[in-house]
């Protein structure tokens, strides 16, 4: 399967060295980067990618790609779905689509209109922990879900330039966690209050964002989820979920880096985690593009598809309003307002 | 120290027994129950108890009798509070003082005014588990709290009769964590936002009440608490907090049954925890009562003491609230709709 | 069922507090002990024990007294049991009976022929987490038995004039082990192997005794067995088991001040073992002397008997003359030498 | 740095995978392998090695080859060690470098006589777990060694076929725990005390071998090491290691499959460990070939070097020896027998 990648930063290349070491069945045969300079180039010659471009329309326009991968940043990510749509070719995209309700929409269903596989980048359902949790709940040994908890805090908050561009906390870092609830619970989200806090940077505040969230959510079946995100976790880069049920609970907790420990007589130690989410989910950025590639061999809907991008964003939004007013945020609300449709209508 | 106690129910008993072996410096004079059987004043007997009574009133005037322990009905801690305090006996009383915060003030002022010693009898900051949590904050280790997670959930839920009495479950399950979150925080919290759902049993929700209850909490630093409760955690009496600070993290998991584990070529399995309440909290009720011994020695304030009665409450007040009306409620709104002072005032 | 306790240090009060708190079938009428004195007398009043004195024969000739408790020295523990037998009543005698094995068989015999119970002090048997591992081994779940490890460290070492009478390692500290070790086995030991070293303190290898011990043990069965002793874990009181069998394995860990954790920047801690022995098996004490009474109760055989008492001593002298002759002995090597019957003839 | 690689099978295989992706310095230009087929021509074009032959001396004769990686069967090692170091090429060979003392010894002499780099495969010294516990130790953190506890389990035995001609559980299964031993010590072993059984599966015996063995080691120090290997681990590949010390204990466990864990009211489960080598030390294949790649580079010892081939073959030879004769066996004997000598002489 010929592919063609979007985009070489940190995740694009990240997605180049898995698929040439652990996914055989995708073939990436350009690379397209508007940044393209020597070091891309010889990354590309040392992957034995023959083609690399400033210019994604080369890989649109060229015949023998039957896939694209688009690792750009995020405000591209709506219009190159829409021209890998209407090029035919298979769409693997980075999360988010967009921050645009209605762009969202558009890209969606210019994928589902071209009848192209559109799968989106939320990695962290690939992650072995989180994935174990997941079959836990699906398999029935939970029961019936009443109470979500997911805890995602960063190792260090990203620069206040990067926070002025990154759309808040809730865009930028509980996307993925928004993504995972749904994932978990296996239903929708129909209400959102949302609580923030600067304690970790006054300058995160003095940008407009808060650096310390926390969100309740209600699924359509009256389950709760509570979900917290810092900014600065100095112990690591802190991954954990837990689902509580009528038959169970079923939960995970960090790897960390070896299972060593010592005792002495003042203290008793273990091993850190991780501090580096390329570390942290290494497995799991290789289990997604696997998933991209059986959905491309078998021609079946990929694992996360693109209708798991929307709800997302919705609750972003209302995330992001809840703060804003202080009080609790229907997903409706959200939707009338934006006047976007929440599934695809041919 | 002679005391008397009042009430010899479950958790009364459980009081003497453990004074008995584990308190030398209290010695029991007297046992006051209105519901005074056989069965009592056999169990009175093998603990060496000289006084039975139906009437707490025989305890209060008994100059022998220098302090009072307040194991009665909910609805009768304010009334003894006051007339122990009157009668210048200290006193040790179980939680809540009252479900009306006009009589809590009440009764704290009665004990303040009196000069005697009063502690509330929220055993689990005795508890070796939370309480270790507790001194890693308390030690600076954690740094500046931004975030506090506690999950207490009840291994069965209680009859529907006892639902119809208990208060609701922000009273009567709730204040524990609430007295918690305030504990480990070290300051007040200011505002409340309650999420409720009846997920596991219908009869719940037509009692007036939920049986799944979400809670976030800002405080006065700007930290923010998530509480969750849940009347039936069928695997059992799951007891967890976890402070997240600006230097690390503390947190606690629950005690099991032991430390055996099995591997075979099917599965992983360990001890299951406690499924009873005092299995559970074996050790807090027996800490709880020496601290109060050490009090009473020592002449200084109990670590829990009358102060600490108010602010649960006020805290279950506004979650009540919040959920009712479905929105965040300020302590304060309270306080000025009670028109209840938040401290005492000589 | 009226007890009369023979010796009052230290093992001894724990039993009588314990009776006193735990075991309401037991009631303590007289204590025995050669130095009686101020402080053991008003510990017998504290205990409401009517009945002290220096000479345990008065306990022996009380027709009132039912069974004795005999916490004194080892040098006295089998002509107590001797004397206890003939005067019929039921015995509970602190480990080991006795360091020559001839004296062991006539005490253990004593008692047989006299028809009374015989229960020998093997606490570790009583533990939450050994007993657990014992009950996934006799369930079925691991199988059958290949492998045994046993490691049980002290925190510190004994005073050099304790390690001179002691007996030596084998008889004094990994006695208790080779008791765990056919218990879990469920089967005899037939050969041993037995290592030494002085790498404590030079001053036990002055004392001829080693402060650090491995040993290798050849079941009945063919599984093997290996156990490590050390005088000196500056980590606490080290005890753990692991049974690996044909279907699985079964092991523990040691049980902690408390399950809370600790992560910052620099390291990940958890909570220290126990590091006195009283506290580590606090429970076992309990539960071991239930299980005494529980036999006195029912007349049936105890869940230790006096037929356990000999095998630990058979395996400490093959032990110890392994050490010394640097080669493996067999058990029947010992029974032989020593002209001593493995088991009781009528 | 120009390498070519003698034998294709399994594990030569991984170490072309892992030097692929992971290790760049490494460029294999040339694959030996008497049993070249067309798949391994397939898999050697597809890892773009530009050289395929069916003859070893081809790699030896090609003087753009700096180093080899000799992957074949154990009888080939000292041949073809041999043979490269009389060529100038730097050299990793795996483990064991041959069963016979004489010719381990002459292997190890050629390399250092030529002056090349000799790496032996002990991969296990690369595991993120083994390697933690060694720095720990090494850091002094543990103090004075005087315990070590190795138990090292396979999921399933091997074909009888493989039994027969393996050299024994010693040469074939504990050398690894040999050399870790060494290794975690810091210092040499001097007297061996082997036990076997056979529990699993009878034809082992009858192949002559055990299929369960335990080993006491001394080392020259007076610390005390003990290693337990089983044939058949039916819950996974089990490979953990303890050092106890004057100042504490370094240990580890087994990696398992993820982290989360499901309570339900019957059980409390979590994941199992690997079953399988190659996924349990994956990591430690791909460090110990940048280790060799590091060693190429800096043209500074190995982490493992030729002496290190040895001693572990002399443990072997005297474990064989000591099961065999039921008695401590001294590695000073072996060395004698043997006439071989411990350490290289210029």
């Amino acid at each position: 399967m010929n592919t063609g990648i979007i985009g070489a930063g940190r995740i694009g290349r990240v997605h180049i060295r898995n698929i040439t070491s652990s996914v055989p069945q995708i073939n990436i045969t350009a690379l397209a980067d508007p940044m393209l300079n020597e070091e891309i180039t010889a990354f590309a010659r040392q992957h034995h990618i023959p083609k690399v471009t400033t210019d994604a329309r080369e890989i649109f326009d060229d015949p023998d790609i039957d896939a694209v991968i688009i690792c750009s940043s995020t405000n591209t990510h709506a219009e190159y779905i829409i021209e890998a749509a209407k090029a035919g070719k298979h769409i693997f995209c980075e999360k988010p689509v967009d921050y645009d309700l209605a762009r969202v929409r558009e890209a969606i269903d210019a994928a589902e209109n071209a009848g192209v596989i559109l799968q989106i980048g939320f990695c962290r359902r690939f992650d072995h922990n989180h994935r174990a949790v997941y079959d836990m709940v699906r398999s029935g040994s939970v029961g019936d879900v009443n109470l979500i908890r997911i805890s995602s805090r960063d190792p260090e908050p990203p620069s206040i330039d990067y926070v002025k561009v990154s759309g808040g906390i809730f865009y930028d870092m509980m996307i993925h966690d928004f993504d995972m609830a749904r994932f978990l619970a296996g239903c929708e989200v129909t209400e959102v209050q949302a609580w923030g806090s600067v304690l970790v940077d006054p300058a995160i505040g003095e940008a407009g964002d808060v650096d310390t969230a926390a969100v309740m959510l209600r699924f359509e079946n009256g389950a709760i989820g509570m979900i917290d995100n810092s900014r600065q976790a100095v112990y690591g880069y802190d991954q954990r979920v837990e689902v509580f049920g009528s038959r169970g609970m079923a939960f995970n907790d960090n790897d960390v880096l070896h299972t060593a420990r010592i005792l002495t007589a003042d203290s008793t130690c273990s091993a850190p985690m991780h501090r580096v989410m390329f570390d942290r989910y290494t497995q799991a950025f290789i289990s997604e593009m696997q998933s991209f590639a059986r959905a491309l061999e078998t021609g079946t809907g990929p694992e996360v598809n693109g209708e798991d991008g929307l709800p997302p964003v919705l609750m972003a939004a209302a995330a992001t309003l809840s703060m804003k007013e202080h009080r609790p945020v229907k997903i409706s609300e959200i939707i009338e307002t934006a006047n976007v449709n929440p599934v695809h209508t041919a």
